[in-house]
């Protein structure tokens, strides 16, 4: 496939064609849920749609579904969690060109997938070759935020980073990570609008840790006018934004990723009651605003401009802890910062991100992971993919 | 066992009705004491009891002493090693039934008893799953201490931790850990009062490095006040509250940790003259002001508000340093933070925080253990207990 | 060979009389050249000079180059890699004595002879026997230049390290490297004109993230009058020269080392259009200035103040990062402090650099490498070459 | 042996009666010097006295020596490694009751030995067990010298570490080790006279990086006034002795130790021309002021106020760089303020810090070791000797 039409597995499945509410099957599934015994469920548990949602359907809670070849795209999504109980998937031996011939727009992010992607690396590249990343993080209390995104974007293979964050944090920051250049955005404790020299920059990347005083929103404000590269956008970045929506028509178009956990998005949009509708949403958004946005969770979906969705495997509640999502944000903005298109950018950043944090647990426990240690995977997981 | 009515092994065994001083036994014991030989003795050293102290007892001073099954009570408290000598406990067969059906109130806290704590996650999970912990700690010249404590804290598998210290200390922590966020308690080198959203944490942890000040005793004061939740106080919060024994009555019940070290217990209670006396006291203690009791040690009591006694068998000499207690406050208020039943959450707590002193002995030496070691080995002493 | 007149492995290679660009064997080219079939080049690409450049000359555009015993110092040009491909070189048992007696200016710096310079170590040896080097360095948002450059220069084996840096930055540096010693250069965030105790030191790097103001260009003036012993001018040091050109003239004859990246030497010079062109310049630069220039690049090219120049074979692309340039600053700066010859310590040096980043790859992949990591990676560099 | 009466293995060898400087021996000697042929000697090079210096003695010039069961006293000197050579010691097979009959003041010190001083540890100890070091280092510019000489009593086994250090240092020392209470002596960059609570500390380190301000000046001496338990005296406190020499005889008997190196020591007596006449020097200063000296060098030696010597036999040239020694001060404070005779605290403490280089050598190269990594391997050091 070309750069940046990225395709990973196919998801595919059919769904009952209406819910089941009543009679004898819905008594069956009754007298099942309450007896007690451990359910077995095979295929998909009996009353659950495969690809959509409905409300009212009497459903099987079973204790443990045995799917095939690939998870039902209603398993993904965390309501559903209460009927298919513990989850495994068996390999039924569908022919591989059956699954490349699905017609779908829904992919699951995978291993062998991410590693498609990998790219022939010059012998005489040098520091220019691999861009120059832009972070805009950290405030008050909030130093680490800039940390951890300034720490994974460097472990990116991005050739230069340089942070921008309010100047009293430089010391913070400079002490831990002395390969990463830091200048002052504004003159205080918060960032206020500072020089910002767009064309030195080959991606950026806004919102760990920032606050949203009128000052920061301001200053946000300006980059996003000046700035028509690659752009990554999150936490406060995202909370100035909702607070903000008619920017979101000015964003760049095909180059802005935006990466919402479920409350930042549905402050971005509205309130939604499952995960399956919020991800419906999500899917709209992208496509309305030219955007990629990349939706937190445990199968992380990321939507495109073009109406696709590519869900993610990797990751464990290991890392379910504050500053992950830091680390994701400044791993994206390195990736995006190389030569590489943008959409295979983020399905890489997002796969590996979870995979350092597989690493990771595997060493350490769910306990033992932090957002540092999921940086220290880091590399493990580029080598594990790319090598 | 429900959660939250955890039950150790329970410890058993039979005392002496009187203790002997005279006569042909008393004139044995001395001979023996007095003959320069190795002395062994087998199951107790005679005419020591084994579950009550005693004065004026004349007593075998044993070398090394073999017991059975388990310590008897007696061997847990400091002035009773120069009668054991160097302690093994050899198994004898003992029906498992014949221990589960022993009524007691003392319990030891086992490697295999805390492994039956472990609990099952949701794939599903987020940052917000595992808590918010809240840690006050830290003044001048001792940021290490709020250091340690935020450390282990993060360490304990909670979504989120947030430091308050004094505004100056600030950038010392965060320097070093970027994913604890820093909340200014005062605005110098020592806490006042400050701003405490306390419906933002699902537990709080006070005391570490704290001082003793004025102002750091109204602050204190306080968040006893404002924070209803699950509570551990260390250290200077145990000065404060020795200084202040009326406020003992209103900390939260059944939802108060307090982690003295025998100096401070003694402080907020009386001076004893020996570990069994000062243990008896703290079982009241529990029981009297509806909050649990870790009394550091080599084998630390976890009293109860219901009258029970958890001895830890866990830990060693090379975390008898500074800062080792700092690291338990953070872990302690960590686990709490998490959807664990308080009584567990202790439990679970102390033994881990003395396995992974003994993993790092194992590793470095008695010298080699320090505090922060202590916290780096938390990740390995998870694995051991709960994969 | 005696010390300071190291000689690495001869190149040698014959090139062909003139440029071909017409007639049977341009059609022959081109035909090839299009064919879309994989080109495979035995020796060299047909129509490439192995030691010179030449323009319009029609050239077979290989895949794959397998050619003899050593590349062909064209092959070490990179706009030349277009027509090589990727390359192999193979042995083909030419004879040690045939290459030794090549009567050449061109060297390859390699493992086996970079192992030959090897010293004897006095068992009596104490700090005053590996020489004090001497570091200016850093500047306001470029801490972390000073930061790598001492920590490089820390690990090279010299007796003490002395960083002058600007006052505000000491806290930065002192934290993280508590064995270099710090010198304010200047009062406040940039380097000013300060006082400079030349006796007490063996070497002196000036350079990495000094920045150019003014004040800063006086004080690197002033040093550069003051210190006569082996100096080392990397980033804005060579930036301020190149502002400043009648200032080579005075530059300690055979004691200069200048570590410039092709943009850099670009300003001290003249603007090149290719590699070759370049390195051209590069070898008359040495000659006339009497100081040795190492040329960064993937095939960094060390030339001399007699007219030879020395290709390094180590490195790759994951040290094409910020900060792997002050990495190399510190490192010769620490060599060149001790009792080595001036050219054995920029040899070893550059290959000791290279192979650090190549041992760093190979554990942690192309993205993991960091300038830190190039550092982390030099005690096993060394014990490679020597032990 | 008692403790604090430590005994190593005995130096023996008996010396020629006079120097050697004409005749036939002589002639003979000159020729073999004069030969150009690798020169090996038995025992000891002819005309080398075993256990005296002399002027003009002819001697031979070995190239490799070959000597009996230990190395000869002279052996242990600088000037006379002219004359072994590269030195070899061999076994022969003399009686080990011989070895410990042997009248001798003077000892080697060696891992079996240094192994004997094992200290049983009760399970019961806690942090008080194992003391409170405190330490007076660091100035303006040297913090790492009071963050290593912390560092190393950290890993001492102390139980408690408290530094005493300017104001303005205690954040840096306070980020990177969390685990060392720090208080302030003075208010700004230099050490100024400052309140210390004498009754809190088992042991006190002076010296590292302290500087010879006049109000330093001041402070040291309040503190020989006010502290009279075991005193480590280093760098600093020790040029701050030299320019008061009367203060000398106030020191505490029998519980002071001096740390110097060569230049410090000549600076506290006067100047020498032979190690060996700096070391007969040291045997009479140690008895008249009723202190240790641990002159530090290839064999460093440790004068006791009895007239012993003990020669330590680990360490390497990878250590000669700087912050060695405070790692050095840091450690025998640390170890000084466990219940331990100070005699075998600075016998174990010499002989670990040389082990632990050794130790970081054999991993790192000479080049590689660093004092913050003589720091890391001190716990290997110490399960090497004592496990």
């Amino acid at each position: 496939s070309e750069p940046g039409t990225w395709i990973g597995d196919a998801l595919f499945g059919t769904g009952l064609s209406k819910p089941m509410q009543t009679g004898l099957f819905a008594e069956t599934v009754q007298a099942i849920n309450e007896s007690g015994c451990p359910v077995f469920s095979v295929d998909i548990p009996s009353g659950l749609a495969a690809d959509k949602p409905w409300e009212n359907s009497v459903v099987v809670k079973a204790n443990f579904t045995f799917s095939f070849e690939q998870p039902k795209l209603s398993f993904l999504f965390a309501e559903n969690q209460a009927f298919t109980g513990s989850l495994r998937i068996v390999p039924i031996g569908v022919h591989q060109q059956f699954k490349e011939g699905t017609q779908t727009s829904h992919f699951l992010i995978t291993h062998t997938g991410v590693s498609e992607l990998k790219r022939s690396i010059s012998p005489f590249s040098h520091k220019g070759t691999f861009g120059h990343a832009a972070l805009l993080a950290g405030g008050y209390g909030k130093a680490g935020a800039s940390h951890l995104a300034s720490a994974a974007c460097m472990r990116s293979g991005a050739g230069l980073v340089t942070l921008f964050t309010p100047d009293e944090l430089i010391p913070l920051v400079q002490t831990a990570l002395p390969e990463v250049m830091v200048q002052p955005a504004g003159s205080g404790k918060w960032v206020e609008p500072f020089r910002f020299d767009a064309d030195r920059f080959s991606s950026l990347g806004i919102g760990p840790g920032l606050g949203t005083e009128q000052e920061t929103t301001v200053a946000v404000k300006n980059l996003l006018a000046e700035f028509g590269g690659p752009l990554v956008l999150d936490a406060d970045a995202l909370n100035i934004l909702s607070e903000n929506k008619t920017w979101l028509s000015f964003l760049p178009p095909n180059l802005t990723v935006l990466t919402p956990h479920p409350k930042e998005f549905d402050r971005l949009t509205r309130v939604h009651n499952s995960c399956m509708d919020r991800w419906k949403t999500q899917v709209e958004f992208s496509q309305k605003f030219n955007c990629y946005v990349v939706l937190k969770g445990r199968y992380t979906s990321v939507t495109t401009p073009t109406g696709k969705t590519f869900f993610n495997t990797s990751g464990n509640p290991g890392m379910a802890k504050g500053g992950s999502g830091d680390v994701l944000t400044g791993l994206l903005t390195g990736l995006a910062a190389q030569d590489i298109p943008l959409m295979d950018a983020i399905i890489q950043g997002v796969y590996l991100h979870g995979l350092a944090g597989d690493l990771a647990a595997s060493d350490l426990g769910r306990e033992g992971v932090t957002a540092g240690e999921i940086i220290r995977y880091l590399p493990a997981a580029f080598q594990s993919v790319f090598t």
